[in-house]
């Protein structure tokens, strides 16, 4: 049985086909994602919700001269088959395959780079006034018809401020530019309860979005709405427009709005694209969709079942069923839990030991391990949507309300609130947590979700603590810390799996800024940071089969540094070597030749000085590391206790090298 | 004559009053403002604006048990005046007098000490629901009223994205906030023509703050809408609702509106808010002010007017006219130019040169010098509002289309596009300059303006070029090689006066990496970067005087470092200073320090190390640093020539020590 789709090698191949074809076309991309997908893993339940717009997208406009912006890729495989990528979407997130986003240099189809949210009509803005002042300098000659524009962004994206930042400008420009709103009602986690499936632009009404359970109430009261306004007067209108409305939003920036048209009929979305390119304005065409879309067992599962089908492991999809458990085998060791579940569960005990504990997620409550908080202490837990800048001034003012809040942000994402850190938390000296759960190599997901500059970022600014586990029962120790210190306080702990050690039963409040030596050697001081204990303890155990018996110790602060376990380590060593999952510019190993500067510490750069230890820096590359699995990307960067020990071998001068692995 | 305002030395002593006498006491309130800001500068027409709004706010609020929120500071001096700050305002922005905005530490009714915009909504979710938290938790006993919280917000602010992610937040989960829309129709520059002082909600409907020549247009063809519905058919729905719909964007948001009322009017005012108040979930009261109410020739001047007195100069007040032009003195030396206007004009120069060239701004067009673009190549310049992501975002946009975006943004506000540049400019290795005004400390403004991260937050970035300019030609040089450099590109220079330097005829294209020596001496080594080059020349001057001749250069790259010339000069001298107006982790100095490690230059982190250079790092401390004049910041930091020449002659066992200055 042939497919329409094998023909499709370039967009261009959709132009002569018809609007029943193209319907057909767009269930084979579906077909074919639903059976790649679930041979190797990877985004799902969003991909099957945009079949049909890549492909009514695709069929209408001249790319890549005309721009399709795909914010946040995880909806964009249906475009890469379609743009000459069919064959590849196999190697999807792997290393030197696709790129898991859209990838810039990947296919001229892709034309931004992006895997954070909120931002595709901002650069269509851009685009889009590019293209007009370029045309207005070419001067006469033959007229070209502009580029076409359309951004194509999740309804859940729109609670991200930069969005409304382009669109406030789109429409005061008058740009015109389409935005596609795919609506599906939820982003990764659906938290506004099992209505919001229902209605359209829920994640454009608040309410919905953070309503919680009052979102039943809050339907079911509606005729109560008069009641307010009665009580305060004629002057106050009521605005509990909860049902319809749905273009309020959209106008009130001056943008048109067509829609609600069904996301999945490729003719009913042709003919709202063609409208919206006629109108020579910014026009928001509303699509719902489901995601999920043609897999039964995502749809019939409602909510719960998208969810659960966001990202797939490889076979379940196959199997129609997620991953089963694997039954604990008693003989087994057993496997270390995830970081971010041991946060979440850390984060119930500190709540129920301090009722001032509350827990902020920025639409990742299952990202962060805060879906158990969400769950034990429902009242402790907030998710202020894709909106990190808001979740920490909303933190600020629990803060300043005398609330202990801890803002759970992935560190790539806390990015995002870089001048809320230094302007409002730090500034003030706001007693703030920030936990970075992804910090350092995120592996599948690749540059754009590596959380590699917070060290750095974070280590410059005055009156932060900047602390990092080795493991999961320090991240336990270190988390009630930050809760208990008065002041902002930030820790990092890498995605996955942790170390495998046992987790306390009580939590300790340990001394800020006091490191830990775990080894005691000689000649070389491994000084890690985070998960570079892990690597300098490997690194050691190699190490010593070469006739090295290296000190390991565990820095635990950032900031501040341990400045006396530096000295003492610098007095009575060769060589110190300072090992983060982060850049190395700015970063930890750096802070360490600052403390021998500010402290009158004598290290050196470079070997060779008698007397004076050398500093060896061991970190993240000064360029942006590609995706795959982290044990991958941990060797090609170099951040391996092989390739430690390789260079603290080099350093010392041990002949006849080191073992490849203990 | 005795003042009613004599009387309020605490916003208590309001209570009492009738609202004939609250009405008084805010124009007494005015009055005070314009003798005292008359007398010494300052912030001006803002504050003329909330006279009535504060009075308003304090006779019915119980503060700082109850809240305000003022959204930037420098529309709170009648705060500060009603909280028991009257005879001090004399002091306002002077070092060691009261804070420009307002501080957290300088009275209890300060909540917050923000001098960023578009904040406040956030920090009042966290208040309101805190104390919602706290009181859930308190259990049973005597029912205390919840505190009120009010945010004090301009038209403006709300351009910024933030403020949309907190409305959204606060709109979903009922929290009882009060906003108080404090409209004025601009912010510090109006940009949307004469128009926006008769229209309320002007900054809301973006295509008046967008629409430049065209709101004109837009208003007079009204009617014209409707041919944009019939062309593309009964689904879109026209949507140029200019005129009405104040509250259209709130109600969206699931707030009540209540307004407009004259901001002016306290009756009026305190009506609002007493319904405000009563409401119970989120409102916002839609105050129209005149900024520069009651001081005629800011009124009569019309929005020109009220530009012109945004901030006012000692003795123009009561001079009722601006600081009058010195005529020049043809025997005295002419006076240096600003930093500013330089770069202001030479954009026009680079647009001229290179039709790709854009300059955009985030709502700052006269405090970047793109006042002078904007009327020069109107078509070249761009402001997107308070919205600095969007900035990044929309030049992202811009470079993808061939363009050559340079996106003008004081160094502290561009804090909050640090993801943008990461995720959009550098990760995507786009073509977009970033000029920081204000880089270093700023003075009056104080520590939530000083830009001194830049450097560090920059230099760990992959794909980026960090320059500085030493003085005014080197600024026109950089700003030319940023532009013709494929890639992005950060320079930074200080607000204010430059040195003074001859300006040259014809930019040059400037050699990416490669430093310059300025002086050749021995012993040490001073190594400046922008603003740092001229403290080393006064310190190596100072000590010339104490007999060490020293060799002075400037670096002119943060990244990349100019590796040769620090090899260079650490062979050749004993110790090599660092000096830079920014912080000292993760800074310039810091990376000559790792220059040293990562290219095998042995440099000595301390002294004593015989035939090793030593290095010390001269920078901003690891503080914040308060407000005042900047010779008097910069001595307060030691960031001085002579504070430098004597830790110099230290270091260097120079007896006698160095003169106080040459």
């Amino acid at each position: 049985m042939t497919r329409l789709l094998d023909r499709i090698d370039h967009p261009q191949d959709l132009h002569g086909l018809t609007e029943a074809e193209l319907q057909q076309v767009a269930q084979e991309v579906r077909e074919h994602i639903i059976d790649t997908v679930g041979e190797i893993g990877g985004h799902f339940g969003a991909n099957l919700g945009t079949c049909e717009i890549a492909v009514a997208l695709h069929s209408l406009m001249d790319s890549p001269r005309d721009k399709i912006l795909w914010d946040v890729g995880h909806q964009a495989y249906p475009h890469k088959i379609l743009t000459g990528r069919r064959d590849e979407l196999s190697t999807i997130r792997k290393y030197e395959g696709l790129a898991p986003f859209c990838a810039i240099h990947e296919s001229p189809h892709d034309i931004m780079g992006a895997g954070h949210a909120s931002t595709s009509i901002g650069y269509g803005v851009g685009l889009r006034e590019g293209a007009r002042l370029r045309a207005a300098h070419a001067g006469g000659g033959a007229e070209e018809p502009a580029p076409r524009v359309v951004a194509v962004i999740g309804d859940g994206a729109m609670t991200g401020g930069v969005a409304f930042e382009a669109a406030h400008q789109a429409g005061g420009l008058g740009t015109p530019l389409v935005v596609l709103l795919n609506d599906n009602g939820m982003s990764i986690s659906p938290n506004v309860g099992s209505l919001s499936r229902y209605f359209q632009g829920v994640r454009l009404k608040p309410r919905l979005w953070h309503g919680r359970e009052r979102v039943e109430e809050a339907l079911t009261d509606l005729p109560g709405v008069g009641g307010i306004v009665e009580r305060v007067g004629p002057t106050l209108k009521g605005s509990m427009k909860l049902l319809n409305a749905e273009g309020e939003l959209w106008e009130s920036l001056d943008w048109a709005y067509v829609g609600p048209v069904d996301g999945h009929d490729v003719h009913a979305l042709r003919q709202a694209l063609k409208q919206a390119f006629a109108a020579d304005r910014p026009v928001v065409v509303h699509a719902k969709t489901i995601k999920g879309k043609g897999f039964a067992p995502a749809e019939e599962g409602g909510l719960e079942g998208m969810e659960t089908w966001h990202a797939a492991k490889p076979g379940s999809i196959v199997a129609r069923a997620p991953a089963p458990k694997v039954p604990a085998d008693p003989d087994a060791p057993a496997k270390p839990p995830q970081y971010t579940q041991v946060f979440g569960r850390r984060m119930i005990e500190e709540v129920r030991a301090d009722r001032r504990v509350v827990g902020i997620t920025a639409a990742m409550n299952s990202g962060t391990g805060l879906n158990l908080l969400q769950v034990a202490e429902p009242d402790h837990y907030f998710d202020v949507g894709i909106a990190e800048q808001q979740a920490l001034l909303f933190a600020s003012g629990l803060a300043l309300e005398g609330l202990k809040p801890v803002a759970a942000i992935y560190s790539t994402f806390l990015q995002r609130a870089y001048d809320q850190i230094v302007h409002d938390v730090c500034l003030q000296e706001l007693d703030v947590v920030l936990a970075m759960d992804r910090a350092g190599l995120v592996g599948d997901d690749g540059p754009t979700h590596h959380g590699v500059f917070d060290i750095a970022y974070l280590r410059s600014l005055p009156s932060i603590v900047v602390a990092a586990p080795r493991d999961e029962a320090e991240l336990v120790h270190l988390l009630h810390t930050g809760i208990a210190h008065d002041g902002p306080f930030a820790l990092r702990y890498p995605r996955g799996e942790a170390v495998g050690v046992p987790l306390p039963e009580r939590a300790r409040r340990l001394e800020i800024g006091k490191g830990e030596v775990l080894r005691r050697g000689e000649r070389v001081a491994l000084l890690g940071y985070g998960s570079g204990v892990g690597v300098a303890l490997e690194a050691a155990a190699l190490l010593r089969e070469a006739g090295v018996e290296a000190t390991v110790a565990d820095a635990r602060w950032a900031k501040p540094l341990d400045v006396e376990l530096v000295r003492a380590l610098a007095s009575s060593h060769e060589l110190l070597v300072t090992l983060e999952e982060g850049v190395l510019a700015g970063g930890f190993g750096t802070a360490v030749l600052e403390a021998g500067e500010e402290h009158g510490i004598p290290l050196a750069t470079a070997g060779g000085v008698p007397g004076v230890t050398q500093v060896l820096r061991v970190g993240m590359p000064d360029r942006y590391v590609t995706h795959g699995a982290p044990k991958l990307l941990h060797q090609e960067v170099g951040f391996t206790g092989a390739a430690v020990a390789r260079r603290v071998a080099t350093a010392l001068g041990v002949r006849g090298g080191v073992p490849a692995q203990a």
